[in-house]
């Protein structure tokens, strides 16, 4: 049994215990776990349809039969093709038959799910990711060896951007290294580099810019890319010559949070339970209103997926499963603080991918 | 008024004129065209929510209001910021009120869709592609000028690539010299190559692999990029020293239906009329059932979009309206042609942003 059969073997045992009638998977990372085939999503559906009793079925655009008959798992689907001008719902809703409950990856296009409500106006649809996320949640020792493998390589694009000159340079400047620094490193290519200067930094998503980078700014750099499928997310925090005003206590109280989330991963303990952890550190020093995202977020084919280390994600840790840890502090017109790790669930406890210091850096 | 103002009012007009009550918008060109604002699409639900009666909201995760604040609209929007832990669909909810028939863009996710149609029980939901792609449909003058020079630089990387020898290397080979080229000729990244060499050339959307490239292949070589927000997309078919066996009639079948459907473009006609001429073309000399795809997409911020030159799309075409027309003959273990060139809808005809020889062109 090949991985992906494996995989789509397992997929159909949990469509059973959701009592479910069957699953769409669109072009996604999902269609990626499930059978390695990857086109572009696009306007013209691509469907696969997985249901318990029934062999798998991918129904394809005409012209990308080709295409997917190439694929990995090409000669062990089987392949409905449907012709530009024709009706590919109603093609889906031929496979789909009798299914009364379906499942939908979250990233199939809104256009193509209301296509299939159309179709199927007797079924009910539900969102795929408690199913999806389940599965692809707990890493294989292939994906933990490529998910190390791109935190060793962002680990080393922060000890050596570290190294370089950041005042008077803009963040844009800065976030150019950090891309060119990730692929020398090893990615296929930068997914993001988030660098967030003096009062820019208290915005956690900020897109780099213009801005000169000034002594006492408080940088975050938040950056990841693609490494043999898998992602890196890392985030740190540096203050260019010394700290602005009120940095270092604040520093700390980020830096003890996100300690003692990752010392409390272990197998059988809660996802929200690690948010909860780090939410109180930062609440207990009176910080709580500025920590104004969640604590975490699992990661592998996608930068973001199932399990969130958010109040109301009650996943049990397993071993194999891999997330982020990045508490922050954000006060509007001074700075901000994040600090990320990802880190795998072991048999007994943790085990960082991301092992960049922790302490302040200083840069210049 | 800004360009995105006045892009907005457009919407809530055509809003009304479809009988509808609101418009929702998930990061996608479509947020990109009504606002600048371009974040990345994620499992947090960012939503424009556009109303003929009430003033443009833009819900927002919390963690990145200062970004929404900071882009270009961001000051003329009211942001509604939602909490990691805290319910996004009620918050959409709450501010669609009352609203019954509401349109979604097409990428907004399945899962965002599926989380507004549980939160509004009473509310129908539709496409939102019918209205946006009618706004999108006609390009300014910006807008045209940003296309042309996309058009400009892919021909360019069509006249380099065929002075490089093509026997002996792989279909990946090439396909790196032409994402090098696109972006040595001004794209900002290259989207697609397609190097589809002997039997794979009947594969319309290839990915090119190892295959080495033989003399009598022909190749068809797919590519475009993305240049100051807009795209490049182009084909041209080329054969090795010399054509392979009865190649030359069916190309030249192609290129008489792609010219015969470039020339009948003007406003008033409808889309599927290119699409028929094109094809009659191809079945008059008994090809018909190997032109296995439409004619044409439409082209501007997304690769692909509407309208399309498709049996049963009845749009009529206007100025300043830019598709491809892009007619193929694909045989089965011999070889595939197609030609594409993009297009634009002027006051009394066509103008052609690709304007590489359509001539059959030998590489060595």
């Amino acid at each position: 049994m090949t991985v992906h059969e494996e995989r789509i073997a397992r997929a159909r045992a949990e469509i059973e215990r959701h009592e479910l009638d069957a699953l769409v998977v669109a072009p996604s990372p999902d269609l990626v776990y499930l059978t390695g085939y990857d086109p572009i999503p696009f306007e013209r559906p691509t469907l696969l349809v997985l249901r318990p009793g029934a062999d798998p079925v991918l129904l394809v655009p005409e012209l990308e039969r080709p295409l997917a008959a190439a694929s990995s798992m090409g000669e062990r689907l089987e392949l409905v093709a449907w012709r530009d001008g024709s009706d590919p719902y109603g093609a889906a809703a031929s496979i789909l038959g009798e299914s009364a409950r379906i499942a939908v990856v979250d990233r199939l296009w809104a256009s193509h799910l209301l296509g299939l409500q159309e179709a199927l106006p007797g079924a009910s649809f539900t969102a795929g990711s408690p199913l999806m996320g389940r599965l692809r949640a707990v890493k294989d020792t292939q994906e933990l060896e490529a998910l190390r493998r791109a935190g060793r390589a962002a680990d080393e694009t922060f000890r050596q951007i570290v190294e370089l000159s950041f005042q008077g340079r803009s963040e844009e400047d800065v976030a150019d290294d950090l891309a060119n620094l990730l692929v020398r490193n090893g990615h296929l290519r930068a997914e993001f580099t988030i660098v967030a200067s003096g009062p820019n930094s208290a915005s956690p998503h900020h897109d780099p810019g213009g801005r000169t980078i000034l002594p006492r700014d408080a940088v975050v750099m938040d950056f990841g890319g693609e490494l043999g499928g898998y992602y890196s997310d890392t985030t740190r925090t540096v203050v260019v010559v010394e700290p602005p005003e009120g940095f270092e206590p604040a520093y700390e109280v980020v830096r003890e949070a996100q300690a003692a989330a990752v010392d409390a991963v272990r197998p059988g303990i809660e996802t929200q339970d690690l948010d909860r952890i780090a939410r109180s550190t930062i609440e207990g020093a009176g910080y709580g209103d500025r920590f104004i995202h969640r604590t975490g977020h699992g990661i592998g084919l996608e930068v973001h997926e199932p399990p969130y280390l958010v109040e109301g994600d009650h996943t049990i840790l397993a071993p194999g499963m891999t997330f982020s840890v990045e508490p922050g502090v954000y006060l509007e017109g001074r700075f901000g603080i994040r600090i990320e790790d990802i880190v795998v669930v072991t048999e007994d406890g943790v085990e960082r991918l991301n092992r960049s210091t922790r302490d302040l850096r200083v840069v210049g």
